[in-house]
């Protein structure tokens, strides 16, 4: 099945070990019998966290990306700890980041966000029944909270104020939730 | 503004160029004063386009990712080459994948794919009065192509069959464009 499509690995090794990234790279058998090289970030899998208050705003966070230099507008997320479960890394980091806990939790979906060069998973979990407290940044994070109303968050992403993916679909997905069509 | 955010760069270099990968790491001073390592790929960007017929479907792509091991269900889309016009790349890429021109071109938006690690930013496009013609795949490119209501689209991403995010995005937009209250 697929037989026209699938690659399969010849061989292949971790070319790349850094501080944070580690890429690999694979020789594949192509559909025509060919070999190609095939390079990709091995990630370790990561959580977002739809915070939903019971007026229909949401939490989010405003964090600076240094890879593109400017300041994004994300819900809560982070990177899944070797053998965490996905659920509690997700009360994890929203503890952590936001010092804020939820007594509902609901998964939502699984997203790719870079299928071309990474096997990164995004699990996203939807939090409500929120009770603010202390949050505990890991070291060298830096980042500030703010709630927002749906609609205004939703004129974000129309307007191009939002762009980063987890939070588009993340707020798409509380779009649907809210109207009663999905989960 | 956003002084306590923001990361600035001390120096930095390319830590690794491969196949297709290339990896940028810097020293940064934090907002508290501290220095940290940053690590990110190096991207050109990329271009997705949405191709919509007048009766409200799309046309989309089956396409195995090595990384992940498995086919995925894609809007076309491509790597913007050194110096090209975002809006010629995705005529290009649509033409080049799928065998399709279009008569109306459109801009949706941007998006950023990997935030944490990796500069890549994605133009997405709409593309209207399609004519189907002859594909040219790259060398080593495989994929098929095939037709879906955006009814059917938007059920495979609330039932997980889709879990592109350039996919899940650019259906989301379509969605809002057909109801008319976007673009």
């Amino acid at each position: 099945m697929d037989s026209h499509l699938k690659e399969t690995r010849i061989a292949g090794e971790v070319v790349y070990e850094g501080h944070i990234l580690k890429i690999q790279r694979d020789s594949v058998c192509l559909p025509d019998g060919k070999t190609a090289a095939r390079e990709y970030i091995k990630h370790p899998g990561a959580v977002v966290i739809l915070p939903l208050f019971d007026d229909g705003s949401v939490l989010l966070e405003r964090q600076f990306r240094y890879p593109l230099n400017q300041v994004f507008i994300e819900f809560p997320a982070g990177k899944i700890d070797a053998g965490e479960d996905p659920l509690e890394c997700a009360k994890r980091e929203l503890r952590e980041e936001t010092g804020y806990t939820a007594s509902h939790w609901q998964f939502v979906c699984t997203i790719h966000n870079a299928i071309a060069y990474s096997d990164e998973h995004l699990e996203i979990y939807l939090a409500r029944g929120l009770t603010a407290g202390q949050s505990h940044l890991d070291e060298g994070e830096f980042l500030e909270t703010f709630t927002a109303p749906i609609a205004d968050v939703i004129a974000w992403i129309r307007d191009g104020k939002i762009t980063d993916v987890k939070t588009v679909i993340g707020t798409f997905w509380v779009e649907k939730i809210l109207s009663g069509s999905w989960l």
